[in-house]
């Protein structure tokens, strides 16, 4: 059973997904949270996305509503006004105040959000909560993701043993419109408040940050991460003894979540981690990563199974990035090396079985400094296309 | 007749393509040239491109050397070998020096150029030289584009008619490989030697270098112009009367050879020209029509035909130029606007119909300063996947 102290759950239809799915989700804390959010660095903002960024700098967030089936982004001040209502709605019904309150949607651009009819739910929204309905939640805010995505762990820490719950949706690929990323970290530990959002941005820089669906960049991403700390008396800071355990274990959760979201994507068939290394910095080590994950050209290739170093090389050595040297660049498929001081080593053809798996690694070595990073992705294959260019109604 | 003065042409089959089509061509000049080149930007270099960047240097280039069938990329120090024994054999059998000799390859990366194949066909390749032959030239450097890139015109200057010629091939979604764009100019009017060059490049930047077809970057692409002089006695300089209807003759040639490259990317089935205005700086403006030409999202809404602007408004965001405001910017497909300060004006599916033609104009204003900039890019459909995921034996 997923529990974490304190918090409740609960997801419903609204009516806004006319399939009559589940479109409404709200997270509710018995007490405010330590709350950090990160948010899409797109420059066109959805409202919720406005006010949210907002919100969460009055430090009292203690409940998450989250919509899906209207992204409500590109919908000028009357999107404004539809977030702000459902918000005061909820904290009219809950004798709370809007900054209590953190809002995000997901779905269709453009079209404005629907906020009388999910205001007319907010009763049964509130009604529906439940220690035990994260499922519920987790199922109201996706949107084409083929599965809904959690991620529930323990840790005992002296006497008291504590829950961390992370519920996501998927990014990129989504018909009818685009990528949406979202992920909710809730626990019942609690943090010095710079520790709790040094842990979610280095988290989300280890997983979210390094996944590439198809290269678009959503209106609405968020990451937001709450903490009640009614879990127990330990409150973690920079001293903790059991600092290490809890990062690594945050880590792991947004990694999975990561790797779940670019497992989903849709029209996808093979999942793939681009590892470079060798580089003078991380952050030159993922530039080239993420050229070759954003790359039509190996995308496609991947899709067909085919062991087709010369678009990664292409690929590499368009990065930008200055100091790369195409001799010294060595590239392996699995544990094969395929290309060594930037020729061919192995025939490309016998590595065919190797590339038909579902799950792949592409290593690269720049072998020009000591950094590494890496990316996880997928392939694009006619399925992509045919769901990505279908008219949008 | 196509000729430009003091100009030869030739186009074989070298035996390099399986299929026996054509396969290596000489443009060959009486005397040496005025000439410049411009080169990838792409750090892997393939070895025509390494030589060719030296041996222009010594500004004594009189004839160009093209192979299709083979890139000659990534194929170490046996590809530099392979090349200049090319270089060697024309010297030696025509008594030139190498550096009168400017080569490019074109095919597939990663394999070796069989340079003992071609260079037991260049007494067959010199000996078919021809001033009317500038076709079987053209068709000599393509490789799977479905037609062969030339543009040819004719100017008065004086009392003499001068000669201009640009053949190319084309860029991108090359099955089996990958993208190479090449254009060789020829003219017989004669230059200042810098302003020769500023004339390729200006030409250069006002198309080759603003056609986006996957967004990915060949290891050989090459825009070389030769001009002999030998077509009368004028030299253009900065001061010339004719200069500026010399330079928009130049730049129409390459716009026109740019919108061919384009037009045949293979599995394209639809032209769009993205024209991004209400700049700060033409730098900026083009940032954000090459992210929306690159996005892999408005390809495939492009292919089906979807006037699905969310994405392209999503694009423009995400692209990292930081003065965008989103209630600002205005977007329209041919004349018909359809968001207006960043919210949707009229209902997109009325633009359907227009979203069908051959040839799609979207427009952005940004409506932040006077400055523009354009690209021109295709569609990615179910054929481009299909070209490109097939093992590339």
């Amino acid at each position: 059973m997923i529990k974490v102290k304190g918090f409740k759950f609960s997801g419903i239809s609204s009516g806004l997904k006319k399939s009559g799915k589940k479109d409404l989700g709200l997270i509710f804390s018995e007490t405010t949270c330590n709350a950090h959010a990160i948010f899409t660095k797109n420059k066109v903002l959805a409202a919720p996305v406005i006010i949210g960024k907002e919100l969460i700098k009055k430090n009292s967030i203690q409940s998450i509503v989250v919509n899906s089936g209207s992204a409500n982004a590109c919908t000028g001040k009357r999107g404004i006004t539809a977030t702000n209502k459902i918000l005061a709605e909820l904290a009219f019904q809950t004798n709370l105040k809007i900054h209590n309150f953190f809002p995000s949607s997901t779905g269709v651009i453009g079209s404005q959000l629907d906020y009388k009819l999910i205001n007319k739910n907010i009763g049964k929204l509130l009604g529906s909560l439940k220690e035990d309905s994260s499922e519920d939640f987790a199922k109201a805010i996706i949107t084409t993701d083929k599965y809904s995505k959690i991620s529930y762990k323990k840790l005992k820490i002296g006497s008291s043993t504590y829950n961390f719950l992370a519920i996501a949706k998927g990014a990129g690929m989504i018909h009818p419109n685009m990528a949406t990323m979202l992920c909710f970290f809730l626990t019942d530990l609690g943090f010095e408040s710079k520790l709790f959002k040094k842990l979610i941005n280095n988290a989300s820089n280890k997983s979210f940050n390094l996944i590439s669906v198809d290269g678009d960049m959503s209106t609405n991403d968020t990451v937001i991460g709450l903490s009640n700390g009614l879990g127990g008396n330990v409150t973690i800071s920079e001293g903790s003894r059991s600092l290490y355990k809890v990062t690594s274990l945050v880590n792991d959760m947004f990694y999975d979540l990561a790797k779940l979201i670019v497992k989903d994507a849709e029209g996808g068939t093979k999942f793939c981690k681009i590892t470079v290394k060798g580089a003078r910095s991380e952050k030159s080590a993922n530039i080239v990563a993420r050229k070759i994950a954003n790359s039509l050209l190996f995308k496609t290739a991947l899709f067909g199974s085919d062991p087709n170093w010369g678009r990664i090389i292409a690929a590499i050595g368009s990065s930008g990035v200055s100091y790369i040297d195409q001799d010294k660049i060595d590239i392996s498929i699995g544990k094969s090396l395929i290309v060594k001081n930037g020729v061919e080593y192995k025939k490309a053809k016998i590595l065919n079985k190797l590339m038909k798996k579902d799950e792949i690694e592409i290593g690269v070595n720049l072998n020009k400094g000591k950094e590494s990073s890496f990316m996880l992705t997928n392939d694009i294959g006619v399925k992509y296309v045919k769901f990505n260019s279908d008219y949008r109604t």
